[in-house]
């Protein structure tokens, strides 16, 4: 570990010896490969399908560390569950830095070894980076920029503008949902109220393979990030012109997340998750699905939540427990911003 | 274009609509073709090549505007220009934008449609993104990363760590250098003084293609950016273990950066330079790549500046007008933080 006290500098952005000894010291230790230490303006890499998977993605969380993860393990899992959602395997990322002068090195430190951690985990190299510094108050500690190359295997190919979509489909979650936006909520220093809810910050990929290698019926993926669940279906509800129900007590909800949504007014549906996928397959195929998910670790409270109708077209609607119903929208205001 | 008074808000990051409608009305309208406006995510790329460059660069240049071209449109260049000193033929972008709130939407339409052409002109299409918003003062206006993919063509691989050269190999740039950084520095507030320096900013794929297809001999290639050329000329150095003697009576300066220079007591050789590559081949082939390079317009200024030499292995040394000598190192402190 870095002694407490170093600091990043400009210098640590400038192209020059200092941002070489940052690269050898800090990045290549951690996310060691042969590619990356070429070090070379591009990484060359050897791509063995004829079509890939390409996504981008900018992490602004505030704050850095939260229960659960931290920005390192966010940027990875965020790139890596955009790529499996596709239905590609996630094969390279690019990792690039913007740092405050003045971050503590040692932070710079944690971050990059969590980074280095997901990686392993979601089976992902590191090939290229960036690392620019910006003087002290021109940006907020830290940002970083994950983009991220897929293989895609033809037969999991899922393009949400070939779908084909009857009543009765029903749509599943893998778990939980709104932990990663109330997790961040309670981790920041405003926020005077003691809470347990851990974000489901985790790489999907493994989860999604088991799925896919499993079942070639699945119509719709997605990961309902930002925005939450009731953006995503919002836009599926609007894409295919089907209306969408939502089964209130099948919401699977952890009891942290019930308690501090109902204290500050929140929808769970409208919080950003992270470790969270949305898949869409017809009733039979659903059920199998399901138990497939329900097998993995991160699909243990896996559960149907909805169903596709030929009702309220374009429309998401809520069964309340109660026996009513409200339509789901899609967020205009910002209640919980950098949460990602 | 937008009206003037529009502002970018919190909620055009969020995942909701305000931020759908900000991608349909101003990132499809501008960057406009058939892979983005599938809008899922990841974009599907068609390779046509077993191997692909991928490379990053996150931009926080000060100011956004500066003479000769804006943060867009070096956000293309700069991945262009990585992506083709390896080589390859730059093919696909992707754009991920870190907004500060308040900034107005008619700038950032400005930058848009900068990315937009020189995209255009560098041939390459702008694929897939992000949008960030963070709350006022926690950013400083705006920030762009984009990354590269590029096509490898086989016969043109090159790869710094199979180098092979020899004394009396010639170093050749493709015009002045310098211009980037004091263009850059000219347009800063507090910097007072009148300059008709314009940056050097433009995507050279175009020119290297040209040399690569007429020539087999480029032993290496890079774009002396952040640091200059003397980080770049020391970085050779090292990797190869040989001297490198650079002509200070040979090297392209334009009257503005050398005024600039002289008044604020920087070398030109470590200004960065954003439209500029540095080609290294044998004395023979060197002057047919001068050649090649002068009938292009981005090349009509390029020169022969220095050799590899067997002396002071490992050292750059300028061969100054007077008939002296100097160490040309690497830069430790940083004279000019965010000019890219």
């Amino acid at each position: 570990m870095k002694t407490g006290e170093e600091k990043i500098l400009l210098s640590h952005g400038n192209g020059g010896r200092m941002m070489h000894q940052l690269i050898e010291n800090l990045f290549i230790k951690y996310f060691s490969n042969s590619i990356l230490e070429e070090q070379t303006d591009s990484a060359i890499l050897q791509i063995d399908t004829p079509e890939i998977a390409f996504t981008t993605d900018s992490f602004v969380i505030d704050p850095l560390f939260f229960p659960g993860g931290n920005i390192g393990k966010l940027a990875v899992c965020g790139t890596v569950n955009d790529l499996a959602v596709s239905g590609a395997i996630p094969r390279y990322l690019s990792v690039s830095f913007i740092i405050e002068e003045g971050f503590a090195m040692k932070e710079l430190e944690v971050i990059v070894s969590s980074l280095a951690e997901e990686a392993r985990k979601a089976n992902v190299s590191i090939v290229t980076g960036d690392t620019k510094v910006v003087n002290k108050g021109k940006c907020d500690k830290l940002f970083i920029n994950t983009t991220g190359i897929g293989s895609v295997r033809n037969e999991n190919r899922l393009i949400s503008n070939a779908l084909d979509f009857s009543a009765g489909d029903v749509i599943i979650i893998n778990g939980t949902i709104g932990d990663h936006g109330m997790a961040v909520m309670s981790a920041r220093e405003s926020f005077n109220f003691k809470s347990q809810v851990t974000s489901d910050c985790a790489s999907l990929n493994h989860l999604i393979r088991e799925v896919l290698d499993r079942s070639s019926s699945v119509k719709f993926m997605r990961d309902p990030t930002r925005g939450g669940v009731a953006t995503v279906l919002n836009e599926l509800a609007g894409k295919t012109g089907m209306g969408i129900d939502i089964d209130e007590t099948a919401l699977p909800l952890s009891r942290g997340v019930t308690a501090m949504c109902e204290l500050l007014g929140f929808d769970p549906l409208h919080i950003a998750n992270e470790g969270k996928v949305l898949i869409v397959a017809n009733q039979e195929e659903g059920k199998h699905i399901l138990e497939i998910m329900k097998k993995n670790e991160l699909g243990v409270h896996s559960a149907i939540i909805g169903r596709i109708t030929n009702d309220h077209p374009g429309k998401v609607v809520l069964k309340t427990e109660t026996g009513g119903s409200r339509i789901i929208d899609t967020l205009t205001g910002d209640p919980l911003p950098r949460i990602c």
